[in-house]
């Protein structure tokens, strides 16, 4: 019996995988640009720096990380996110005292959630994003929002919504939250009982409860965008205008907020509302916090960032039928016919392979015609034909694919023979 | 308390990531030269596809695998290796039914084993490796070691050494077999308990031990060579003239075996032997395994392939010295003083980055001397100073950092101008 592949998980192959390294190219590209430099951190952590740094009462460390014990007896969890453990790998290098601030780093790497599996949704997926520590510049909010808008953009995205938000600083935050209590005290025994955990731990997030959502009290209820200090509103409205600066639209939604304390300031997501898209829209979620560093251990640093779906990405894009430009092709296939043609096949292959070009020999002792047959199938350019008479005049007749043309190639001289003509 | 980094993984930070970047490109680059495609397996498969796979007699996977249950139940490994995911796939995705033939195939991921870290040894580390299903045409063998070579030579490495076997088919295997245990058995009671057990069932893997390694029947050994039938005889010796006809060195080695019975033919590994790169020599290992497709479970299909790990690549590229060819490098950073500056600066620098040029600016509030030498950090070609006098003139001042030449170019008109400029 065959062993299949776990549930949730998906292959990448061939024929799909081009459009990943298409997107993941042009993340790389955009990454230079703006100066943010890849950092590439252990698939696992300890199981601690999730419950720190995700926060212990998500529903990311509650019910969806794949933790187990290694055989040294440690907590170890497979990385639900990113922000965490670039996060502790700040700390444990010193980042802080590095001269070059902020400290401006991207990852793009395989992330573990054990959800339901669902259309888009998968227990391992791809997670592309970006993180400035160490700036309370609203400057780079904009740029870091502007990175994600123009990641969507460069691969051909348009129907694009940016939401943003803010959360205020710790005051605004607090006031907010005596607001959002005053609110809900009074009839709290009409909600569900997560809800009424939260109302004084963290009322906030009774403002993201799915059970809950249509009770009147949800469309009544205080607006942090009303309790925002004059130190809050200045921010906001810097951002604000930095986007507009940019040619960045957005929409402010003050209902975009986030449960966790260590999150201040900036919130955004980008979503697409393509057309038959489906039920998941979010693309991306980020936004800043001043409060994660200190949170696990490191010195008072502030923060923001963003990470975004690889999957969803490629999801929006079959959405809005986006062509991906790119091809596969191979530059030249080797047909040859008898015991010597192949062995000289074999020399050539690797020399103009060398020489900077792709291409391809049988390997399946076919007959000439399915030789040709699966140079078309590769789409290669040209087909050069090695026969036994042309081996003895030592010559080798190129075909150029695409005109029909022919020409022969001088065998000693065949690579640069062969780079002159198809250059 | 800060949180530190799982024992035997590593952080790969920016300095040290642009190392990675450029040898995997320069892999991936070859891998398109020689028409292999990358798939992409899961982080984690089924435990029992590593039993069948990888053998469940081996070190790997008695003692080093990554092994948990995950919230439904099911046993789960961090995948140790990759052939055996790609054979999974291969099967589960009926390749074998693909008009291209063979199936090339690379991967590049991390690989998990649970051993004692030590230098250049790490947990978790990467393995990048290419596999071709379904051809056992020995030219393929060729191929396959040409592209591991090419690598190692591509990134400048010169001390290397290729060593090559044959095990042979199934009937020269069981030839030699037969004389191995007729050659151990009569003093079988002088070797450990763990070649006792091997003798009748695996008696090729006695010539592995370590602690035996010193027995004076160990030398006198009967060699695979020995016993190669006609038909092995002729496939080893087509892949020696292949690869002297592609100007590889190499030497045979009959004492390298591989102990799995799916194993035959080429079995080969490159080696440094750069003056002090320290104990650890091995940097790439592989060979054909006819059988290992059907041992899990799909038909019979020939297969060759290779893995290397890219933290010894890099070890062996400290060793001999190589100096990578790529540095750290921006086009452009944006100096700017004053409130009116530096939000223009937020807007231009969008712009040029907009353009394809890689820019920054200051996002610390520091003062004008201090933002010079941030660009000089940072390396930037170009240094642009925003001034209030020089924008009430609707001009921008660019200094090449590497010339010293200063220009004044028009603020309406900044990108095109910089891009003349800097081109």
């Amino acid at each position: 019996m065959s062993i299949q592949i776990p549930r949730g998980t998906q292959d990448i192959l061939p024929g799909e995988v081009e459009k990943w390294q298409y997107v993941e190219e042009i993340a790389k590209e955009l990454c230079k640009k703006f100066n943010y430099k890849e950092i590439r951190t252990p698939i696992f952590e300890h199981t601690e720096l999730f419950l720190r740094g995700v926060g212990d009462t998500t529903d990311i460390v509650q019910k969806e990380m794949y933790s187990f014990e290694d055989r040294g007896g440690r907590d170890i969890t497979l990385r639900p996110e990113g922000t965490a453990s670039v996060a502790r790998s700040y700390i444990e290098n010193k980042m802080f005292g590095n001269p070059n601030q902020p400290v401006k780093l991207y990852y793009n790497g395989p992330m573990f959630r054990y959800e339901r599996p669902q259309a888009g949704r998968f227990r391992q997926f791809v997670q592309f994003g970006i993180e400035a520590l160490g700036s309370q510049d609203p400057a780079i909010d904009a740029e870091v929002i502007s990175l994600a808008m123009s990641l969507y953009r460069e691969v051909g995205l348009k129907s694009l919504k940016l939401v943003i938000n803010s959360l205020g600083d710790k005051e605004s935050r607090t006031a907010h939250r005596e607001a959002l209590i005053q609110h809900f005290k009074p009839r709290i025994g009409e909600f569900c009982g997560d809800c009424q955990n939260r109302l004084e731990k963290n009322p906030l997030r009774i403002l993201d409860c799915k059970k809950d959502r249509d009770h009147e009290l949800m469309g009544t209820a205080p607006s942090i965008l009303e309790y925002l200090n004059e130190d809050s509103k200045d921010y906001f409205n810097k951002v604000q205008s930095y986007l507009s600066a940019l040619g960045i639209d957005f929409e402010v939604d003050p209902t975009l907020v986030r449960g966790l304390d260590y999150y201040n300031h900036t919130a955004f997501e980008i979503m697409s509302n393509a057309e038959g898209f489906g039920s998941i829209t979010t693309l991306c979620g980020g936004g800043r916090y001043n409060g994660l560093i200190q949170e696990i251990g490191g010195p008072e640093t502030p923060g923001i960032g963003f990470g975004l779906s690889i999957e969803r990405l490629l999801a929006a894009i079959e959405a809005e039928g986006v062509e991906l430009p790119f091809q596969s092709q191979v530059d030249c296939y080797f047909v040859a016919l008898g015991e010597e043609a192949k062995d000289a096949a074999v020399e050539l292959l690797f020399n103009v392979r060398k020489a900077g070009f792709s291409a391809e020999k049988d390997y399946q002792d076919r007959k000439i015609k399915a030789q040709f047959k699966a140079a078309d199938r590769i789409n290669s350019r040209f087909v050069a034909v090695l026969g036994e008479d042309e081996l003895k005049q030592n010559k080798i007749n190129v075909k150029n694919m695409e005109t029909g043309d022919q020409v022969e190639l001088p065998l000693q001289d065949f690579v640069s023979a062969f780079k002159e003509l198809a250059q």
